[in-house]
């Protein structure tokens, strides 16, 4: 088995000054070229600051990331694709035949030593059984449908900063299923290598609630009443 | 092994009416509600027309179509909503146990006996793990990862009529997979059912295009050289 | 001048059981066609409840309504179609000459008689120039440059549910623009006459909040302190 | 009056080698990284031609271009900001005072003095105007509602070159508005400085179809008869 790989190919260059000076540029009568020179790392750190208290989350979608995700399953990256404000490649189960067989086991089977063996020995079944169809001519598209959820894919994602914080939000919650919340751990430390601002703010969504909003909570923070009614409110 | 299922469970009442009337707004200087009284169901077949020569499909975003579709395989589903201008509630593996195993079987399988027999004892052996990580108290979340593509899903997908003619031009196409090509026919034939002349648009790319761009045709439409250069076709 | 003129010209029939019915797909074994005969009035009010609740929005994209949208300014169409996620077909100043002048007058404007005599007149004199313009052989699409940002437009838009919910929480806010903020009153009054419980969700961002994010409060919710870092929390 | 000026700010480096690298993970078993570096330059080239050529247009998604854009007209901003797929962030007449005023004056308006001179006596006297009511206190959201839409705006624009090539086969026909025309020109010689193989895919709609489906062509291609029906074909 496989580890997860996760790997930054490729994004906007200087991603918080590009954020920051687009955001200017709504309320500036000054040149973009001006508003980009005018800004220094801290004034686009301060800027980016009060974007996110305004809640004036447009301006992040100009910066934009692309990752290599290699090695999580089939039923997370059925999961990930869900996210349709993104872009998304994906290794083909129709068109690339899987000689070696790469498949994810979940902790909770690895720790159950009898389920983990007969786990192995039906994934391996099904491989096996691909293979034989892969031989007696089958077309891949159809030997697959054998195949487990388990089994490893890759994909080139490109998501933007403001999709990326809200997918992050959903996603870094202990609550989404274990695979993606290990998955968007990693795409938020390659974020916090190159555009830390941005990183620090990749949380889950109780983070700028300031309250949990599941029916039980991690612990993170706590649930909270539902808002009172406006008229009560006054 | 079930069927697959599909209904249009609700729909844009008056689909080709409302793409027409839209349409007219956009040249016409007379209000809306007179627009929509004056239009005939000819004259709306007419304009729909008049569109769709000219390339001018967003009016056709103004009608949206409302599936239920039961007893595709995860495979399938997992290419049906990388359509991503669409909506999508999909029955949730982590959440709903599967106590009854329904699968798809490709026929290319089926013609094959002694694969075929492999096959159902492979499928069934992965969900016999299913069901006794489920009772050792496994989540099922993790249980699934040993179910093979072919586990059948149901879901609610609503798409407006452009995208859905996008869409079927894409899946409709001979060269696309066996069961997104059965999904599509059964979509375009409850579109039929309530609006005749959007359902008769729904069709492989290469009605529109008047050739086939795959690398070998299916024979309805022969290939074609590529477009000449502009000057030498002038 | 004509006054604003707003009419649902379509939606998705029983919006809020649509919605209700595809959530309970994500989680019930049950079919589509059973849960969907199962569910009462009662049964849909309290799903969406729960759903709100929790955040899960996605079901609600299920429901769409179209609106037939007459007498707002081009001021007004310009910040309504940046919500990305929605279908518009607008009069097309290229291709509709406009005979007859409609133009809004904000009331800060017709509050000072002095500034609105001039008001008038000076929109009048743009309409003449371009009415000459347009005599003397010049195209629409170019004369149409000196018509001010007052004048009327008239545009068919289709929306689902969730956006809908999004853009209210923006447009309902009294922070944004007085005309903008009129016109979501109206699509809202539109919405509560054919889906009450639906309706009665299409509020200001603080409804949801329970707070209020701009730098001052209308009165309506009071500002809050921004949350503490989840160390400080627990 | 100032001129049109468009500056590409920032983008994904490396472009076409990650749409290239992207595309082959769908159809490759290698890791991405052994494919990014066995991408030479005229690899990438031929793969962006096979996919061009197949209409495999997702990979190109992965590379975004956000460009500064000032000197448009309104008029142009309202058209350009109905692509959907590309985030937009534009200078607000509700927050910014336009103290100058710098407009544009099309063409046909230039070529005939006395209505040019009319011309430049109303879109001033509309600015004073604006001017005094500012002076008196109005706010900039309802002074603005007398601004022609010949007034100029500033904007950062992100897309990506999938919705490039769509926008650039739209607006640079010539049967679009002179003025996003000229806007987009612009846009393509950015990306030619850059990204010269995806700059040569900027083009008319009718470079790729091999005919114009306009109802008169402009010469560069020439109208064709409709696709004849499939059984017709054969």
């Amino acid at each position: 088995m496989d580890l997860v790989h996760v790997a930054l190919i490729s994004y906007t260059p200087d991603p918080e000054r590009t954020i920051a000076a687009a955001a200017r540029v709504s309320v500036s009568p000054v040149t973009i070229t001006e508003l980009w020179e005018r800004l220094s790392p801290e004034r686009a750190d301060s800027l980016l600051s009060q974007l996110l208290a305004a809640g004036h989350l447009s301006p992040f979608e100009h910066a934009s990331f692309t990752f290599a995700i290699e090695g999580i399953s089939r039923v997370t990256s059925h999961q990930l694709v869900r996210h349709r404000l993104a872009s998304y490649t994906q290794q083909s189960q129709r068109y690339v035949s899987l000689k070696k067989l790469d498949y994810v086991t979940p902790a909770t089977i690895s720790a159950r030593p009898e389920l983990e063996n007969k786990y192995h020995r039906v994934v391996e079944a099904a491989h096996e059984l691909y293979s034989q169809m892969l031989e007696a001519g089958l077309p891949a598209e159809d030997a697959r449908y054998v195949l487990p959820g388990a089994v490893e894919t890759r994909l080139v994602m490109s998501m933007n900063a403001r999709e990326l914080m809200h997918a992050c939000s959903l996603r870094l919650c202990l609550k989404a299923q274990w695979e993606i919340v290990g998955l968007f751990e990693m795409l938020k430390a390659e974020v916090l290598k190159v555009a830390p601002r941005l990183g620090a703010e990749l949380n889950p969504k109780c983070y700028r609630l300031g309250y949990c909003d599941e029916s039980v909570s991690c612990g993170l923070f706590p649930t909270r009443e539902p808002p009172s009614a406006p008229d009560k409110a006054k």
